[in-house]
């Protein structure tokens, strides 16, 4: 079973998951499968990966048979496995637990060869529906504190298959990155009483430098303190905490934005690789006042170091006023 | 003049360093040399650096010279300057000030061919030596407040030239981590009156499972929670907070137990990239009965993906009491 660890000197939990049988040079090899290889994740697959929890079958298929849309399966190789109790437990100085969690897998779609970005604005709004589902689930089993979705695109971002695909992370413990972004929202609320994110979108739009792009409901900037260039935010104009909350209607915005913007990343930095992060509240509800969720896009186009690692600092060689300045002028609906 | 930006949520600085004329697509190029192409680090083309701040010259040739065995210089393309004041400024609710610092490199030897593990254990002892003389020398400049020593080395560790150098960095700031890492240090110095880090040495020999290697002065441990497979951090035994203080034989010690180290870890890991980072008390000295200096060893065979950026949590696919089994039995002097 997987152990969370943590370092007794700094507030930083690791989880040990080994993959035994690998030989330690192992690591350093590339493992994103070539077009030519077996993908687990196309059409007529389905029993190569663990039974489906959630499918759009727009021809009335049964589970686990062909015809699907969009699948949503639990990870064949989980960072955190899903049967057993926590167990807290100390050795001498030092502090672990059970790796217990959900690590679920959402195929956007079926063909191996498009980018969620190429895929219909219909497809990207139903990845952002099976997101809430998950989590909207995932919520009820009360060992879960919080629920983490991202998405590794590309072998330099992590991406381990390249079939399109998000994952999914339900976690025993708030992450310390969530804890200290909803400390900042906290602290500014109780000084303001405003939320810092809607304070963050009306600086932006007064003053236009590191806005890509706006619909109704959404808009995408470039952030006054990017870790990575071209990295690019994406957030609900109105207040939401809860991204599992929110309407269709919102959705289909949100679908909008984010496949205009990685349509423009992908031109303007050449099929990059890249993660994006949603960031959202936690299972519980207490920060609605103050959170904002909104989605994170960051870019690899540049390799963290020794000096990252030793500083917590990023070294950007793009200022964000002229990554939106790229971005904005580059047109994805010629 | 590169600029410090602030995050307004959380606690993070961002460099921003723009790199004018490069375009986007030109950050996913590997940019190190390859051995046929042209090294400013090699003997004979000193005119191709900034005029150099120390060297060591066994035959007694003149600075910038040919001749030397070690050479410390500045950074052609600094993250930081060294010339202006900070001059915070406010920019609405964000923060930034000026980019000041300096930033050197330590060209640890005059092969190109050759890395820092397979220099003489005295080349790798001058190293340290050098970063004792740049730390001193920089402790002297009011504008700074931590000094950085890192490595590193390979392409996928974030290293630009194949050249074996290590960098230094001085920041008007103190870096989030390592005010972190202080913070902890001093908490448990609160509580219990002795150095957290004495204590972690003390628990890891009595155990012995993630102890790699220990000479009279220093012992190198796989820590208990390990953000990456194989990662190595090197302690000395005594207590000492500030690691340019330590006596030339402290730094025989440092030296012998650095090198074998990385000659394991090269043999186990097929020369894996890595980063390590000296983890030194600020330049203050209010630190010194609970910080304790350690060099921290990274090699870089995961990569870092979304669950990563938004949790702060690492995965980590061997345990440090399994990668410390293999690097122990690896013998480099057969």
């Amino acid at each position: 079973m997987p152990e969370l660890r943590k370092d007794p000197i700094v507030d930083r939990w690791v989880i040990i998951a080994q993959e035994r049988g690998k030989r330690p040079a192992d690591f350093a090899s590339p493992t994103v499968n070539s077009q030519a290889g077996f993908c687990p994740f196309c059409l007529g697959n389905e029993s190569k990966t663990p039974q489906e929890i959630l499918a759009l079958r727009p021809n009335g298929s049964g589970p686990n048979e062909s015809g699907w849309s969009l699948r949503v399966v639990p990870n064949k190789y989980p960072a955190l496995t899903i049967e057993g109790g926590i167990d807290r437990v100390g050795e001498g100085m030092y502090d672990k637990m059970n790796g217990i969690g959900a690590h679920e897998v959402i195929i956007e779609g079926s063909c191996h060869e498009v980018a969620l970005e190429e895929l219909p604005e219909r497809a990207v709004q139903e990845t952002l529906w099976a997101f809430q589902q998950r989590i909207i689930d995932l919520k009820r089993d009360p060992r879960f504190r919080y629920i983490l979705v991202f998405k590794n695109h590309g072998e330099a971002a992590g991406a381990t298959l390249e079939h399109t695909h998000s994952q999914l992370v339900a976690l025993p413990i708030v992450p310390e990155l969530v804890l200290e972004e909803l400390d900042g929202a906290r602290r500014h609320y109780e000084y303001k009483e405003r939320c810092i994110y809607c304070d963050i979108i009306a600086q932006e739009r007064g003053d236009g430098r590191r806005v890509v792009m706006e619909n109704h409901d959404f808009i995408a900037v470039c952030p006054y303190a990017p870790r990575f260039p071209f990295e690019t935010w994406i957030l609900p104009k109105y207040h939401s905490a809860h991204f599992e909350h929110d309407s269709t209607e919102a959705l289909a915005g949100a679908a909008n934005i984010l496949k205009d913007v990685l349509l423009k990343l992908r031109m303007v930095c050449n099929q990059p690789p890249y993660n994006f992060v949603l960031h959202n509240s936690t299972v519980q509800s207490k920060h609605s006042a103050y959170f904002h969720w909104h989605i994170e896009i960051m870019p690899k186009l540049t390799k963290l170091a020794g000096f990252e690692a030793g500083t917590g600092f990023h070294i950007n060689p793009v200022s964000p006023e002229e990554a939106a300045d790229i971005l904005r002028a580059c047109t994805v609906h010629p």
